[in-house]
């Protein structure tokens, strides 16, 4: 079966790069993180690469292992988590030149892009994933390791919050409170803590937000001169999605980001009816959840708010 | 032991008022609507009394059959939940004038006010010491008295996030959930909607929010005129005070509620650290817990936020 070759290629290999998707979130980190400390368990000195960390990540225990870059041209194998789409992975020169490569990962859009992939969609996080891993490989889930896995559960669930999350997910938790992982702490640093330029960030997406369709459609927008004047860093535009999305009646909250002060722009969406966000956004080139997905889309912001607007609209009752 | 004469008051009563403190929350609405299918269970005929009832309860079991006020003078049988103190219960002349009174609650405030008084500040919830209560009267904890539980386990553990949560919280729950609980449907209804109103006062005490103190204060405000503005209904200013405390460094928050166009306001403060709000708020005749507290103190906006930022100021290091 697949995770006995997926076991086999980890022994063999005397080299291997972790990667994960860009702008990482919670669970690629957590994956990134878990995966890490798992082969050291299995025996190996593995590289995490990750391009830009995001600084509140910085207490998961193996943060100060992780590499911008690195200088193996070749890598024996090249291991992707929580990456969908060969194109959006970080540092996806590691992975196209390694002699083997694998992809693990819970997004239903997964183009199966490595040598091995082993894909669950209905797994809540890639973490959730991990742990079935590391349980086959009969690995000890400890403290650390178990700190890394929630945090990707964590993130991907919302803090338990979003459908999809089971009675194992519950019970899995409990066991890791009782090995010690501070659930509270995961959850605030990762999911509850705003840094002063996100706080600025969620001010102005607040002001600017147009709730329109009868209420049905939240749209705001951040530009790259808002995050120049608030001086963000990676990560500080995180959860400003979630904004629109909670407020009453609205069953589409569309965020979108200006990227590198060009006329293009991130679009991140949120649906809490049965418009299947992911469909709409892999019109544009992108993907994800039918309740979480993400886009690129060339224009100004009015122009962008148009094209995806139309395509909400369309599928509104 | 005190359950058993519990046990035998409510076998005695001919009629029962369940009753909570003001303004309540989703432990305190939780908590009466358990209370009130228990007792059914039990054979009896409660009244659930609840002066206001917010809106976002609606959707819970039970909820069609609260009542704003009774014309029972004299119950046998009061009961008291999730009110640490007699001035802030709703319906308190259904309590002062039963034969008998219990209390029920999680506040290592409570006064003791009952005949019979089952307080355990250790529980997360008052609903919480339910689940207890209901195991040892052996009653089953099915889908509806589980919806109504975890509502208040939602609502004081901020969905499942504050320390003092246990791994009995998670197995609990996804005991639940393996019962028909639908998690995300509380989650989502009771801590993430927000209504119209809500969403305008966001807006309001964020534009006003002061972060003071290098950083470890955050305070704002809403007035009576801001309320009718956005024509807020009651509970709609709740969750704003979170708000101020999630910002990076912030210790405490503060978020200080006009009363009835009075010079009078109602403060709710949040801790991050080891600053007992509680110990503050008791010093203007409130209370709470360490990390979560509230007090009413006379003056403008400008004289309470002095009065209560120079307490805060006095335990800062």
């Amino acid at each position: 079966m697949t995770l006995d070759t997926i076991g086999e290629e980890i022994k063999k290999a005397n080299s291997i790069a972790i990667l994960a998707h860009e702008s990482p979130d919670g669970d690629a980190i957590g994956s990134v993180l878990a995966m890490g400390l798992a082969l050291e368990n299995m025996g190996k000195q593995p590289d995490r690469i990750i391009t830009e960390y995001p600084r509140k990540f910085q207490f998961l225990p193996g943060a100060d292992k992780v590499k911008k870059e690195s200088q193996v041209e070749k890598y024996d194998l090249a291991i992707a988590l929580d990456c969908s789409d060969l194109r959006r992975l970080d540092g996806k020169e590691y992975f196209e030149n390694a002699h083997k490569t694998i992809v693990i990962d819970h997004h239903s859009t997964n183009t199966m892009y490595g040598d091995i992939n082993f894909v669950n969609p209905v797994a809540t996080a890639c973490c959730e994933i991990l742990i079935g891993i590391f349980t086959y490989f009969e690995l000890d889930i400890h403290q650390d390791l178990g700190t890394c896995i929630l945090t990707g559960i964590i993130t991907d669930t919302g803090g338990f919050k979003y459908q999809g999350v089971t009675a194992e997910t519950f019970e899995f938790t409990a066991e890791l409170l009782r090995k010690g992982v501070n659930v509270s702490e995961i959850y605030e640093k990762v999911l509850e803590t705003r840094t002063r330029s996100n706080f600025e960030l969620l001010k102005r997406i607040l002001n600017r937000m147009e709730i329109l369709e009868n209420g049905k459609v939240a749209f705001t927008y951040i530009t790259s001169q808002d995050e120049e004047e608030v001086h963000a860093e990676p990560g500080d535009h995180e959860g400003l999605v979630e904004v629109g999305r909670n407020v009453e009646g609205v069953e589409v909250s569309i965020f979108i980001r200006q990227i590198d002060n060009e006329a293009k722009y991130k679009i991140s969406m949120r649906s809490t009816s049965d418009i299947n966000v992911s469909d709409i956004c892999y019109l544009f080139g992108g993907g994800g959840h039918p309740r979480a997905a993400g886009c690129v889309i060339q224009g100004t912001v009015e122009q962008v708010k148009e094209k995806i607007i139309q395509e909400v609209r369309n599928r509104l009752n």
